[in-house]
Protein backbone atom coordinates (compact mmCIF):
# COMPACT_ATOMS: atom_id res chain seq x y z
CA UNK A 1 0.00 0.00 0.00
CA UNK A 2 1.59 2.99 -1.01
CA UNK A 3 0.26 6.13 0.82
CA UNK A 4 -0.37 9.15 -0.42
CA UNK A 5 2.91 10.87 -1.07
CA UNK A 6 5.48 11.96 -3.90
CA UNK A 7 5.21 9.40 -6.21
CA UNK A 8 9.36 9.31 -6.84
CA UNK A 9 9.60 7.57 -3.00
CA UNK A 10 6.62 5.55 -3.86
CA UNK A 11 8.63 4.15 -6.86
CA UNK A 12 11.47 3.78 -4.53
CA UNK A 13 9.70 1.72 -2.89
CA UNK A 14 8.55 -0.89 -5.25
CA UNK A 15 12.51 -0.91 -6.62
CA UNK A 16 13.87 -1.59 -3.37
CA UNK A 17 11.33 -4.63 -3.18
CA UNK A 18 13.13 -7.71 -3.68
CA UNK A 19 9.61 -10.38 -4.85
CA UNK A 20 7.02 -8.42 -6.31
CA UNK A 21 3.91 -8.39 -3.79
CA UNK A 22 0.45 -9.96 -4.98
CA UNK A 23 -1.05 -6.83 -4.91
CA UNK A 24 0.39 -2.90 -5.06
CA UNK A 25 -2.26 -0.17 -4.42
CA UNK A 26 -1.35 3.96 -4.94
CA UNK A 27 -2.96 6.56 -3.23
CA UNK A 28 -2.25 9.93 -4.56
CA UNK A 29 -3.93 13.13 -5.08
CA UNK A 30 -3.98 16.53 -7.33
CA UNK A 31 -1.05 18.10 -5.87
CA UNK A 32 1.23 15.47 -7.60
CA UNK A 33 -0.39 15.69 -10.71
CA UNK A 34 0.36 19.61 -10.57
CA UNK A 35 3.74 18.96 -9.52
CA UNK A 36 5.03 15.80 -10.41
CA UNK A 37 3.62 14.35 -13.76
CA UNK A 38 5.72 12.68 -15.09
CA UNK A 39 6.76 10.44 -12.05
CA UNK A 40 3.77 9.77 -11.15
CA UNK A 41 2.98 8.74 -14.69
CA UNK A 42 5.79 6.21 -14.45
CA UNK A 43 4.40 4.75 -10.76
CA UNK A 44 1.41 4.43 -12.33
CA UNK A 45 2.78 1.88 -14.70
CA UNK A 46 3.87 -0.12 -12.15
CA UNK A 47 0.64 -0.87 -9.43
CA UNK A 48 -1.95 -2.53 -9.73
CA UNK A 49 -5.00 -0.16 -7.84
CA UNK A 50 -5.25 3.25 -7.51
CA UNK A 51 -7.58 5.33 -5.26
CA UNK A 52 -8.20 8.81 -6.18
CA UNK A 53 -11.51 11.06 -5.94
CA UNK A 54 -13.49 12.37 -8.78
CA UNK A 55 -12.31 15.31 -9.67
CA UNK A 56 -8.87 13.72 -9.32
CA UNK A 57 -10.07 11.20 -11.75
CA UNK A 58 -11.18 13.67 -14.01
CA UNK A 59 -7.76 15.63 -13.73
CA UNK A 60 -5.67 12.38 -14.41
CA UNK A 61 -8.09 11.58 -17.48
CA UNK A 62 -8.94 14.99 -18.93
CA UNK A 63 -12.59 13.19 -19.04
CA UNK A 64 -15.21 14.09 -17.38
CA UNK A 65 -17.68 11.25 -17.20
CA UNK A 66 -16.29 9.32 -14.65
CA UNK A 67 -16.75 5.51 -16.82
CA UNK A 68 -14.22 6.83 -19.83
CA UNK A 69 -12.01 8.28 -16.95
CA UNK A 70 -11.61 4.68 -15.67
CA UNK A 71 -11.11 3.42 -18.99
CA UNK A 72 -8.20 5.97 -19.61
CA UNK A 73 -7.10 5.18 -16.20
CA UNK A 74 -6.98 1.60 -16.39
CA UNK A 75 -5.06 2.30 -19.58
CA UNK A 76 -2.06 3.99 -17.79
CA UNK A 77 -1.12 0.54 -15.84
CA UNK A 78 -3.66 -0.20 -12.89
CA UNK A 79 -6.33 -3.15 -13.72
CA UNK A 80 -8.42 -1.58 -10.58
CA UNK A 81 -9.26 2.09 -10.27
CA UNK A 82 -11.25 3.04 -7.25
CA UNK A 83 -12.78 6.16 -7.57
CA UNK A 84 -13.84 7.94 -3.75
CA UNK A 85 -16.65 10.48 -3.36
CA UNK A 86 -16.87 11.03 -0.42
CA UNK A 87 -20.48 10.97 1.23
CA UNK A 88 -21.48 9.90 -2.12
CA UNK A 89 -19.68 6.79 -1.41
CA UNK A 90 -16.83 5.25 -3.81
CA UNK A 91 -16.71 2.89 -6.86
CA UNK A 92 -14.85 0.48 -7.98
CA UNK A 93 -13.58 -0.06 -12.01
CA UNK A 94 -12.65 -3.47 -13.77
CA UNK A 95 -12.61 -5.07 -16.77
CA UNK A 96 -16.18 -4.51 -18.26
CA UNK A 97 -17.63 -4.48 -14.48
CA UNK A 98 -18.28 -1.52 -11.97
CA UNK A 99 -19.07 -1.79 -8.53
CA UNK A 100 -20.83 1.20 -6.62
CA UNK A 101 -20.78 1.04 -2.98
CA UNK A 102 -23.13 3.41 -1.10
CA UNK A 103 -21.17 6.07 2.00
CA UNK A 104 -23.18 5.40 5.51
CA UNK A 105 -25.37 8.16 5.69
CA UNK A 106 -23.94 9.90 8.86
CA UNK A 107 -26.05 13.13 10.77
CA UNK A 108 -22.88 14.82 11.68
CA UNK A 109 -19.15 14.40 10.27
CA UNK A 110 -17.62 15.29 12.99
CA UNK A 111 -13.91 15.66 10.95
CA UNK A 112 -12.91 14.16 7.11
CA UNK A 113 -9.10 14.18 7.93
CA UNK A 114 -8.21 10.66 6.86
CA UNK A 115 -11.34 9.19 5.57
CA UNK A 116 -9.21 8.12 2.62
CA UNK A 117 -5.95 6.52 4.69
CA UNK A 118 -9.00 4.49 6.59
CA UNK A 119 -10.20 3.33 3.54
CA UNK A 120 -7.23 2.37 2.33
CA UNK A 121 -6.34 0.83 5.24
CA UNK A 122 -9.86 -1.15 5.31
CA UNK A 123 -9.45 -2.28 2.02
CA UNK A 124 -5.99 -3.42 1.83
CA UNK A 125 -6.49 -4.64 5.79
CA UNK A 126 -9.34 -7.17 4.08
CA UNK A 127 -7.25 -8.56 0.84
CA UNK A 128 -4.46 -9.34 3.00
CA UNK A 129 -6.17 -11.98 4.63
CA UNK A 130 -7.50 -13.43 0.87
CA UNK A 131 -5.61 -16.37 -0.68
CA UNK A 132 -6.88 -15.09 -3.78
CA UNK A 133 -8.00 -11.37 -5.24
CA UNK A 134 -10.89 -10.91 -7.74
CA UNK A 135 -13.21 -8.44 -8.66
CA UNK A 136 -15.85 -9.78 -6.08
CA UNK A 137 -13.59 -9.77 -2.83
CA UNK A 138 -12.20 -6.53 -4.40
CA UNK A 139 -16.18 -5.11 -3.59
CA UNK A 140 -16.30 -6.94 -0.50
CA UNK A 141 -12.75 -4.59 0.33
CA UNK A 142 -14.23 -1.67 -0.49
CA UNK A 143 -16.79 -1.93 2.09
CA UNK A 144 -14.48 -2.52 4.85
CA UNK A 145 -12.45 0.50 3.22
CA UNK A 146 -15.97 2.18 3.67
CA UNK A 147 -16.41 1.00 7.22
CA UNK A 148 -13.61 2.08 8.13
CA UNK A 149 -13.84 5.89 6.35
CA UNK A 150 -17.23 5.90 8.17
CA UNK A 151 -15.67 5.57 11.74
CA UNK A 152 -12.63 7.66 11.44
CA UNK A 153 -14.69 10.59 10.70
CA UNK A 154 -16.99 10.12 14.32
CA UNK A 155 -14.37 11.88 16.30
CA UNK A 156 -10.59 13.41 16.29
CA UNK A 157 -7.69 12.02 14.44
CA UNK A 158 -7.36 8.57 15.07
CA UNK A 159 -9.48 8.27 18.19
CA UNK A 160 -12.41 6.65 17.09
CA UNK A 161 -10.58 3.33 15.09
CA UNK A 162 -8.29 3.29 18.13
CA UNK A 163 -11.47 2.26 20.27
CA UNK A 164 -13.52 0.08 17.98
CA UNK A 165 -13.44 -3.62 18.14
CA UNK A 166 -13.72 -6.33 15.52
CA UNK A 167 -17.38 -6.86 16.52
CA UNK A 168 -17.74 -2.87 15.48
CA UNK A 169 -16.72 -3.45 12.51
CA UNK A 170 -18.78 -6.33 11.18
CA UNK A 171 -21.94 -4.65 12.50
CA UNK A 172 -20.76 -1.66 10.67
CA UNK A 173 -20.40 -3.65 7.31
CA UNK A 174 -24.06 -5.05 8.30
CA UNK A 175 -25.49 -1.81 7.98
CA UNK A 176 -24.00 -1.26 4.23
CA UNK A 177 -25.94 -4.37 3.87
CA UNK A 178 -29.17 -2.77 4.67
CA UNK A 179 -28.26 0.43 2.87
CA UNK A 180 -27.67 -1.39 -0.21
CA UNK A 181 -29.78 -4.63 -0.68
CA UNK A 182 -33.22 -4.47 -2.65
CA UNK A 183 -34.92 -7.07 -4.99
CA UNK A 184 -36.02 -6.98 -8.40
CA UNK B 1 -48.90 11.34 -8.11
CA UNK B 2 -48.65 15.20 -7.96
CA UNK B 3 -45.86 16.33 -10.62
CA UNK B 4 -43.48 19.14 -9.79
CA UNK B 5 -46.30 22.42 -10.10
CA UNK B 6 -47.57 25.23 -7.90
CA UNK B 7 -48.33 23.57 -4.84
CA UNK B 8 -51.55 25.37 -4.36
CA UNK B 9 -52.95 23.61 -7.46
CA UNK B 10 -51.26 20.12 -6.62
CA UNK B 11 -53.64 21.25 -2.98
CA UNK B 12 -56.31 21.25 -5.38
CA UNK B 13 -56.26 18.03 -6.73
CA UNK B 14 -56.14 16.24 -3.91
CA UNK B 15 -58.96 18.14 -2.67
CA UNK B 16 -61.07 17.17 -5.75
CA UNK B 17 -60.71 13.52 -4.91
CA UNK B 18 -63.79 11.83 -3.11
CA UNK B 19 -61.58 8.70 -1.70
CA UNK B 20 -57.98 8.95 -1.14
CA UNK B 21 -55.77 7.10 -3.32
CA UNK B 22 -53.32 3.93 -1.32
CA UNK B 23 -50.06 6.26 -1.72
CA UNK B 24 -50.30 10.16 -3.24
CA UNK B 25 -46.57 11.16 -3.70
CA UNK B 26 -45.63 14.69 -4.45
CA UNK B 27 -42.95 15.92 -6.70
CA UNK B 28 -41.99 19.88 -6.19
CA UNK B 29 -38.27 21.91 -6.70
CA UNK B 30 -36.55 25.09 -5.10
CA UNK B 31 -38.79 27.65 -7.15
CA UNK B 32 -41.96 26.61 -5.60
CA UNK B 33 -39.95 26.79 -2.23
CA UNK B 34 -38.95 30.32 -2.84
CA UNK B 35 -42.22 31.68 -3.81
CA UNK B 36 -45.10 29.72 -2.52
CA UNK B 37 -43.52 28.30 0.68
CA UNK B 38 -46.97 28.48 2.98
CA UNK B 39 -48.86 26.71 0.23
CA UNK B 40 -45.79 24.00 -0.06
CA UNK B 41 -45.89 23.55 3.73
CA UNK B 42 -49.74 23.04 3.56
CA UNK B 43 -49.85 20.59 0.48
CA UNK B 44 -46.78 18.31 2.13
CA UNK B 45 -49.01 17.83 5.38
CA UNK B 46 -51.43 15.61 3.32
CA UNK B 47 -48.88 13.19 0.85
CA UNK B 48 -47.12 10.23 1.73
CA UNK B 49 -43.61 10.44 -0.24
CA UNK B 50 -41.91 13.44 -1.05
CA UNK B 51 -39.66 13.74 -4.19
CA UNK B 52 -36.60 16.33 -3.98
CA UNK B 53 -32.61 16.53 -4.75
CA UNK B 54 -29.89 16.90 -2.30
CA UNK B 55 -30.21 20.88 -2.03
CA UNK B 56 -33.64 21.40 -2.29
CA UNK B 57 -34.02 18.59 0.74
CA UNK B 58 -31.13 21.09 2.66
CA UNK B 59 -33.56 24.04 1.49
CA UNK B 60 -36.65 22.74 2.96
CA UNK B 61 -35.00 21.43 6.41
CA UNK B 62 -32.41 24.00 6.55
CA UNK B 63 -30.30 21.07 7.83
CA UNK B 64 -26.99 20.47 5.81
CA UNK B 65 -26.60 16.79 6.70
CA UNK B 66 -29.47 14.94 4.56
CA UNK B 67 -30.14 12.42 7.62
CA UNK B 68 -31.36 15.16 9.78
CA UNK B 69 -32.89 16.78 6.47
CA UNK B 70 -35.23 13.73 6.56
CA UNK B 71 -36.22 13.57 10.24
CA UNK B 72 -37.38 17.28 9.56
CA UNK B 73 -39.03 16.66 6.39
CA UNK B 74 -40.69 13.59 7.70
CA UNK B 75 -42.05 15.51 10.11
CA UNK B 76 -43.80 17.52 8.04
CA UNK B 77 -46.11 15.01 6.40
CA UNK B 78 -44.63 12.45 4.19
CA UNK B 79 -44.18 9.31 6.01
CA UNK B 80 -41.12 8.79 2.71
CA UNK B 81 -38.28 11.10 1.50
CA UNK B 82 -36.87 10.56 -1.68
CA UNK B 83 -33.20 12.53 -2.38
CA UNK B 84 -31.95 12.71 -5.71
CA UNK B 85 -28.73 12.53 -6.01
CA UNK B 86 -28.48 12.78 -10.17
CA UNK B 87 -25.39 10.70 -10.89
CA UNK B 88 -25.03 9.85 -7.62
CA UNK B 89 -28.03 8.34 -6.98
CA UNK B 90 -31.33 8.49 -4.77
CA UNK B 91 -31.83 8.19 -1.46
CA UNK B 92 -34.98 6.57 0.03
CA UNK B 93 -35.39 7.74 3.87
CA UNK B 94 -38.76 5.48 5.76
CA UNK B 95 -39.26 4.81 9.76
CA UNK B 96 -35.25 4.35 11.01
CA UNK B 97 -35.09 3.02 7.72
CA UNK B 98 -32.66 4.40 4.90
CA UNK B 99 -32.27 2.60 1.44
CA UNK B 100 -29.23 4.09 -0.87
CA UNK B 101 -29.40 3.04 -4.43
CA UNK B 102 -26.58 3.66 -7.13
CA UNK B 103 -26.51 5.42 -10.50
CA UNK B 104 -26.09 3.95 -13.46
CA UNK B 105 -22.54 5.25 -14.58
CA UNK B 106 -22.65 6.34 -18.04
CA UNK B 107 -20.35 7.47 -20.12
CA UNK B 108 -22.40 9.95 -22.10
CA UNK B 109 -25.58 11.90 -20.60
CA UNK B 110 -27.30 12.89 -23.75
CA UNK B 111 -29.99 15.42 -22.16
CA UNK B 112 -30.79 15.58 -18.52
CA UNK B 113 -33.59 16.91 -19.33
CA UNK B 114 -37.24 15.12 -17.97
CA UNK B 115 -35.40 12.62 -15.53
CA UNK B 116 -36.53 13.68 -12.65
CA UNK B 117 -40.33 12.67 -14.26
CA UNK B 118 -39.06 9.82 -15.53
CA UNK B 119 -37.88 8.54 -12.15
CA UNK B 120 -40.74 9.87 -10.45
CA UNK B 121 -43.32 7.60 -13.36
CA UNK B 122 -40.78 4.53 -13.09
CA UNK B 123 -41.46 4.79 -9.38
CA UNK B 124 -45.30 5.00 -9.20
CA UNK B 125 -45.67 3.07 -12.23
CA UNK B 126 -44.09 -0.21 -10.49
CA UNK B 127 -45.90 0.37 -7.22
CA UNK B 128 -49.35 1.06 -8.78
CA UNK B 129 -48.86 -2.74 -9.72
CA UNK B 130 -48.43 -3.80 -6.20
CA UNK B 131 -51.29 -4.68 -3.49
CA UNK B 132 -49.29 -3.54 -0.59
CA UNK B 133 -46.85 -0.78 0.18
CA UNK B 134 -43.84 -1.40 2.09
CA UNK B 135 -40.52 -0.89 2.78
CA UNK B 136 -39.28 -3.29 0.83
CA UNK B 137 -41.50 -2.33 -2.16
CA UNK B 138 -40.79 1.01 -2.24
CA UNK B 139 -36.57 -0.01 -2.30
CA UNK B 140 -37.41 -1.63 -5.67
CA UNK B 141 -39.37 1.35 -7.13
CA UNK B 142 -37.00 3.49 -6.28
CA UNK B 143 -34.61 1.37 -8.76
CA UNK B 144 -37.19 1.11 -11.13
CA UNK B 145 -37.65 5.35 -10.73
CA UNK B 146 -33.98 4.81 -11.53
CA UNK B 147 -33.80 2.87 -14.46
CA UNK B 148 -36.34 4.96 -16.54
CA UNK B 149 -34.25 8.19 -15.60
CA UNK B 150 -31.60 6.64 -16.90
CA UNK B 151 -33.03 5.47 -20.24
CA UNK B 152 -34.91 9.19 -20.30
CA UNK B 153 -31.14 11.07 -20.28
CA UNK B 154 -30.07 8.75 -23.38
CA UNK B 155 -31.72 10.73 -25.99
CA UNK B 156 -33.87 13.93 -26.35
CA UNK B 157 -37.42 14.59 -24.42
CA UNK B 158 -39.36 10.94 -24.44
CA UNK B 159 -37.60 9.50 -27.59
CA UNK B 160 -36.01 6.84 -25.19
CA UNK B 161 -38.51 5.89 -23.77
CA UNK B 162 -40.89 5.62 -26.15
CA UNK B 163 -38.54 2.94 -28.17
CA UNK B 164 -37.46 0.54 -25.00
CA UNK B 165 -39.58 -2.68 -24.00
CA UNK B 166 -40.17 -3.91 -20.90
CA UNK B 167 -37.50 -6.60 -21.73
CA UNK B 168 -35.27 -3.91 -22.13
CA UNK B 169 -36.41 -2.18 -18.44
CA UNK B 170 -35.82 -6.33 -16.94
CA UNK B 171 -32.57 -6.05 -18.57
CA UNK B 172 -31.34 -2.41 -16.90
CA UNK B 173 -33.03 -3.46 -13.57
CA UNK B 174 -30.58 -6.25 -13.46
CA UNK B 175 -27.61 -4.01 -13.80
CA UNK B 176 -28.40 -2.36 -10.88
CA UNK B 177 -28.30 -5.58 -9.17
CA UNK B 178 -24.67 -6.37 -11.15
CA UNK B 179 -23.71 -2.55 -9.66
CA UNK B 180 -24.40 -2.68 -5.98
CA UNK B 181 -24.21 -6.45 -4.81
CA UNK B 182 -21.72 -7.52 -2.57
CA UNK B 183 -20.79 -9.88 -0.16
CA UNK B 184 -19.53 -9.69 3.59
Amino acid sequence: MLGNLVPSVQQKVLDQMKKRPKLIVLDTMNFWMDNCWDDLIEALKNVDVLTINDEEAQQLSGEHSLVNAAKKIRKMGPKYLIIKKGEHGAMLFGDDQIFSAPALPLEKVFDPTGAGDSFAGGFVGYLSNEKEISFEKMKTAVIYGSVMASFCVEKFGTERLAEITSKDVLERAQKFVELSSFDI
